[in-house]
């Protein structure tokens, strides 16, 4: 819970404060002393009455009460001081910068939690331990730096590592991103990012609140908040983008081992991105470069001009435009002419419009009116625009920003000189602008952004016929269902099985087949990887071949049984769903077979997986082309699949206790998708 | 050719001498005289007698003999200066910043040419027109900035956009990289690309070459000149790394319009510079951060310790590296135990090694040490290390430097505090040290660096049988050869091909099956597309079912005959070949059908593809596990596909006019593998 104290607090101490701004301690003072802070603040340490020129008292016990403590002293000193502060002082915010608690192991862990009850005790908030601090608009309550400029509409952070936030401004700031509020979350104790995420969703307010949040984060611990508070700010106009690190075993090991946390499955965490609308970010270059790309009114379509004075980075983001799904479309015709006249011989605008080494700042306001006004078929305009060093480019500069506050269209600028206009850039920046200094990085970042789709929806499930469902479950012991239970399961679900038997004589399988008809599949039953080992014969086509071939089957070691099955005619088509922990379950689709096990060609949803959301797993799919039919083959029904996720989805809403299912695979055509062959294991 | 004048001359004239530094030919003679250039220096300028200090002649006639010409004087008046200088005043090297040549159209290409043949003439290297100019140990001769530090060791570049080599040291020179040789050579009229790498590979000295080079690129246009020296001098231990760019329509329509080049296959381009050990690069960015890893001692292994103070960015970047392929392996037993007593309470050294916040030099150098000597499981060494703000690491970084300076292992820097630490990471670098921002950037970058393979070998083919083949080639016309034709001449190059009968009647049909044994497969002569159009029919197993289908096919629409094939059992391959102007034939691999046409799965090589790019060119497909065969499937022999390919590429050799062949598909299985189907069109 984030309190008003937290955000605003009317009086500060700092526990732990020094005249040495080499400490933590003395360094947040100093911070937030430099930084005009409007209320009253004063230290506490034994040995100073003063510091940095305000009140110092030697103990909690002889402060007056006080909004907010700011806590730079040994962990082993912590929770004395904060039984002081919370249940004697009114403190109701506590910044805890110590490390020592829950990432150092048991114990740490204990102490951490004693300090979260005493918070709560009070309603109070906790931040941290083991992080850099908070900023507001009304302070710098952070000891490591660079502080960065407050802007309202600034970019709202929240890291769970502070040096990483520590890094993303030293990158940040240089390229002039603007700031607003950043927590430094630390251990998470009792605020975490979900927290955050719900504060600035239940606060928003659409003429105040910043519309960039960014996030770092090692861990999700409540997926379902998270993702209800993500959507929620992302449908009301904001844009977040995020890094989730720890996605690898090595990573995750180090992440638990330096905040304690457990990273959860990486697809998951990309899953539950894709529904929220939020942009995952890899690294802090790519975050930087999205939250630029933000504070610039969005794309409305993909068509982008590229307007530069030099060649090569023009050639290398039309490259990477073009190779990542943007458009960057040839300008012919009157209009192209008229501008071509207006530059100096040898321009070309062709598109890329490049008006040589020698183009001047009037030249780029003639092509910028023209993408403005005279070209329907662009989008937007990326100007490249740097130095030789023999003049200034500040004119230039002047006019892109004049350009634009007062284009409709969006217009990125990519300023590449960063030692010889580095005032010019200076100078940019300091109307409020960012400056990308790689085209292709920002190429690439800016065709993500566009990719970007909207917030699933809230799914709307079919009905299932649930208390068939749970007297399936309720009559299974834990561990792998049985074949028939599996297809009962998948029955109460909507979802179409094989006709099938299970027979184990010769006889049942001969009037068996007078049932099903043939053509039929013989597998045999009680044998793991049953194709591998010979035990799946299809092509059955006479009562010949299913003597011949039934008592070879039920000869092989292990088996119990022949599954009788009729041979369907289509293409395979793999269905699953995995528990992921807190995420709930995560939804798999693709076709069967090789596609799925070389080319790992497999789309992931989050659970509840509503309509929007399975037609873009399906058509993510790299082998979509051929669900969709290729080359006069037939396909398979997309509308099929789609019902049988969303089946699927609604019975793992029911049956929560399922922890693994395969379908693998269906047998889809133009008309029918039925389940063949599946696995379901319940907890 | 590169002359001796171009390189280190002994007198220079600027041509279009000013004193106005904002002019090239003001620039470039600050830049020249700035940076103490050794012989004797003139300008030519009608209006002065002076300039910034040295003689500025009237015009060229009354200058004494020179070496050296920087001509910036506009295009219409340069073929006059360079015929008095090339005739007149013995100048053998000219480097003309002009711009209005062959870039400007067919008068300005004309014009160019004379030029160059004004400088052939005298035996002289002419560097350019439209370019920035060269910078050599002995003077600056460019007239656009920034200007690096002159290192012998220092990275090579040569860049045929001037613009763009700007914005590399724009973005390089922060990163501490040096710089040696730098060649712009704008449109390339005489010196190109190939003429500088040449000139690299011949002149190459062990001890005082560099062995860094940077190239960028928009045409390469002789390839084979261009292997040639790129592969001697990674043979001879240099790294090349290069962009080229134009790999798009839009892209090359960008090429085209602002040097005259087009743009040549960006696959035969990739396959090109794997050939010639060359990396890749796409982007500036990438290009510096390669450059900067090839200022560092190779990786001997692909086992990483990442150490860092901070915990995000080691998760971040051990999440890259494990995702490209290289190794954080995790430290245990007693020397991590030794090792973690020497460090502060709650740091871990399992890999990532987190020494935390307040991490020191001292317990830097104890992690440092360990890796070199302890850990035998470590092959290079990452640290990341930047600041709060709260005090100096410049005691870290000092032992940082001397760590890299005598460790054994590989040390790569990662120094994030662009702003807080500027100090000392700019000290840092001036020890010669570069420095990378991001971590994940760099760990990218070096896992590519890693997986780069040193240049094939040249390529040994197998003998073919050469008068037949070029027998079917000289009785052929241009065009798609004949069915018949095909399959002689793939039998010329030793390719097996299916026994097969065309036939026009059903008394044919008949004897034909009698030869060629059942099953067959039938398939329709005259139609393009057959599959599509029901035009093949397997599974032919009677002659009763022969007949039938023979009479379905030859009533086709356009059928003039029905091919007759033994039907073979085994997985399709796919191996074809296309002429690539002057890169001479691209070689493609794949297996065959969808995997070709939905999931773009292909391979290719360069030919004369030899035995070890046969061998990667099958193991890089993604379906490569296909070709090994998996779950009990039968795979395809992979010597008989490298067989294949290496046949290909001696028809090729002995076939130049082959312009496209396809053999689409090879029916492939463990023993053998025969092509079924095939066109080749030759010109």
């Amino acid at each position: 819970m984030i309190t008003k104290e937290l955000l605003d607090p009317e009086s500060i101490v700092i526990v732990g404060a020094s005249n040495d701004t080499s400490k933590p301690g003395g360094k947040v003072l100093y911070n937030i002393l430099k930084n005009n802070f409007a209320g009253k603040i004063f230290g506490v340490n034994p040995k100073e009455r003063e510091v940095q020129g305000v009140p110092c008292f030697a103990n909690c016990n002889l402060i007056p009460e006080v909004s907010l403590a700011i806590i730079a002293i040994p962990a082993n000193q912590v929770e004395a001081v904060m039984r002081i502060l919370a249940y004697e002082k009114k403190c109701k915010a506590f910044i805890l910068f110590s490390a020592g608690f829950s990432e150092t192991g048991a114990e740490g862990k204990c102490l951490e939690k004693r300090c979260v009850k005493i918070v709560n005790d009070v309603g109070g908030t906790l931040v941290g331990p083991n992080c850099i601090g908070v900023i507001t608009g009304t302070y710098k309550g952070v000891f490591a730096g660079p502080i960065p400029a407050y802007d309202p509409k600034g970019c709202d952070c929240v890291s769970a590592s502070g040096a990483t936030m520590v890094y993303i401004l030293e990158m940040a700031i240089p390229r002039g991103l603007k700031f607003r509020d950043i927590f430094s979350v630390g251990n998470s104790a009792q605020v975490g990012v979900e927290d955050v995420l719900q504060y600035w969703d239940e606060t928003f307010d659409e003429k105040r609140s910043s519309k960039i949040k960014l996030l770092y984060m090692e861990q999700i611990t409540d997926p379902k908040r998270f993702l209800k508070h993500a959507r929620s700010l992302v449908n009301k106009g904001c844009r977040i983008a995020a890094i989730k690190s720890g996605n690898t075993e090595a990573g995750s090991r180090a992440v638990s081992s330096h905040t304690g946390a457990l990273a959860g499955s990486n697809s998951a965490v990309s899953a539950l991105f894709r529904k929220a609308g939020i942009i995952r970010c890899y690294s802090r270059v790519e975050l930087v470069y999205v939250a630029a790309i933000f504070t610039i009114p969005p794309l409305k379509g993909d068509r982008i001009a590229v307007i530069t004075h030099a060649g090569g980075p023009g050639v290398m983001l039309t490259d990477i435009l073009v190779k990542n799904g943007m458009k960057v479309p040839q300008l012919q015709g009157d209009k192209a002419a008229m501008l071509l006249s207006k530059l100096y011989p040898g321009s070309t605008v062709s598109n890329p419009i490049d008006f040589l080494a020698t183009g001047t700042a009037e030249q780029l306001g003639e092509i910028l009116d023209a993408v403005e006004n005279d070209f329907e078929e662009i989008d937007a305009a990326v100007v490249v625009f740097g130095t030789t060093g023999m003049w200034s480019v500040d004119d230039v500069y002047m006019l892109l920003h004049e350009k634009m506050r007062t284009s409709r269209k969006p217009i990125f600028p990519i300023l590449p000189s960063a030692i010889q206009a580095a005032e010019e850039v200076s100078h940019f920046q300091s109307m409020g602008h960012v400056n990308f200094t790689d085209e292709v990085s920002f190429g690439y970042v800016l065709s993500r952004v566009n990719k970007m789709k909207p917030p699933f929806p809230e799914a709307v499930l079919p009905k299932i016929q649930q208390a068939k469902a749970i007297e399936i479950i309720d009559q299974s012991p834990k561990g792998y269902l049985q074949p028939g239970q599996v297809f009962e399961l998948l029955q109460s679900a909507g979802i179409a099985t094989v006709a099938q038997a299970v027979v184990t004589s010769k006889e049942e399988a001969l009037l068996s087949a007078n049932e099903l008809g043939f053509p039929l599949v013989l597998k045999v039953s009680g044998i793991l990887h049953k194709s591998d080992s010979g035990g799946v014969v299809p092509g059955i086509t006479s009562f010949q071949l299913l003597e011949t071939v039934f008592e070879k089957l039920i000869a092989m070691p292990g088996a119990n049984g022949v599954i009788m099955q009729q041979q369907l005619t289509g293409s395979e088509i793999y269905v699953g769903a995995k528990a992921e922990d807190k995420f709930g379950h995560q939804v798999l689709c693709g076709l069967g077979g090789i596609f799925i096990e070389v080319f790992k060609d497999i789309s992931s949803g989050l659970a509840p997986v509503g309509r929007d959301e399975a037609i873009s797993m399906i058509r993510h799919l790299r082998s979509y082309p051929l669900i969709k039919g290729i080359r006069g083959k037939e396909g398979v029904n997309e509308e099929l699949i789609v019902d049988a996720i969303l089946k699927i989805s609604a019975l793992l809403q029911m049956v929560p206790e399922i922890t693994e299912m395969d379908i693998n695979p269906f047998i889809g055509n133009s008309t029918s998708l039925i389940a063949v062959d599946a696995r379901i294991c319940i907890s």
